[in-house]
């Protein structure tokens, strides 16, 4: 028996890598719903109580730091006209209790014309497992416009795809 | 023998949850390219037979509906034009034979002076399994113009990312 | 026992399937970010060495054609600038030890007064299982503008959504 032991055992780590991959989707998907709603607590909620955001030249620390970003009147201003924080889907790595996700983020704003891309940007997350859940220790994103800086946020995300 | 059998039986059931969400991820991926290429059979397969589209002020009931949408002369304009109906990785949630998804959906356009956002979205999707897989029971659709009827639909996909 | 077995080896086989999915969606997903930083490896290396790159009227074959074309001027010219190759969650078929998948990818570049979407196309991925992992086998990218080509590479990914 103890074969058929190995291989559910097995089984269940490769299961649980998928769930955390498609956990870590969501985590990256809730970022920006949650700003184009004012929805602070949702914001806050996806990082750890020491986790930071990066955003270019700002920096927000901890769930509180997040909450106040979705409830700042810039971003109230945004969603009033209309806005779409929308995250592609992401390059994910896990490496047990830690994991990373790269991917763009666009920011489309509503006019009377119709829609403006306002904002194209790389982000690189870093998670961290905790006993509630996956969170964020560290999100860094970075305008694409021509610089190195986003540049190097998404030669992050590429690797072997062999494994 | 009950251990590993018991094992086993919780990894069936969390298999099937990771294909209910890849299975949920398809037929929400499935919409645009049915619309952009006038696949009336295609996207009307997606709805139950009782299945509803709340689109802004408009609606569509049950496969024939969404075919006809499919096959009007709205969307063959479009897509004779070149148009692109693109869904955003959705935010899902399962409950038995019930399942939810939550996105942002962007209709790009082309001109001759390149593409136009033309219109953005937030949409709500319902879910019932059948025996024949997953179906539509409802999806509502809302334009994002900063009027609050998006910041609703886009709140439904926020939660608690702990469980 | 056999039952159990059964039960397990029939398990395999579907963690083996999603596992599968999302290393597909990686592939798709590493394209962009590659072209966007001139990694011209990290492209080629998404590709078999017979396998094929259509590109509108254009044709690259193997990691060296798809690595020249990363490290080409025009692409130096367009992340100089600011670009954004982002590919949408695609559709993805499994059979065996081959693959498809189709979606539409979205080319932003950055100009002086904030973002033009440049190009938007659709995409038909095949794949092949290499003892190294899936590699591009061919795929197929053509311009959304109206002409039938792209919307037949659409119509490729649509199928029973039952299964």
């Amino acid at each position: 028996m103890s074969d058929v032991e190995d291989v559910v055992t097995l089984l269940e780590s490769r299961v649980k890598a998928l769930e955390d991959q498609l956990a870590l989707y969501r985590i990256v998907g809730t970022y920006g719903p949650a700003m184009d709603t004012g929805s602070a607590e949702a914001a806050g909620s996806l990082w750890a109580e020491d986790g930071v955001y990066e955003f270019d030249t700002m920096r927000a620390t901890g769930p509180a730091g997040i909450a106040a970003m979705a409830k700042s009147d810039a971003m109230r201003a945004q969603f009033e006209q209309g806005s779409a924080h929308v995250a592609s889907m992401p390059l994910v790595r896990i490496t047990g209790d830690k994991a990373q996700a790269t991917g763009y983020t666009r920011v489309y704003l509503h006019s009377p014309e119709g829609y403006d891309v306002w904002r194209v940007a790389a982000s690189h997350w870093e998670f961290v497992r905790t006993t509630e859940g996956w969170r964020v220790s560290r999100r860094t994103n970075r305008v694409i416009d021509g610089s190195p800086e986003a540049r190097e946020i998404l030669r992050r995300g590429l690797g072997s795809v062999g494994s």
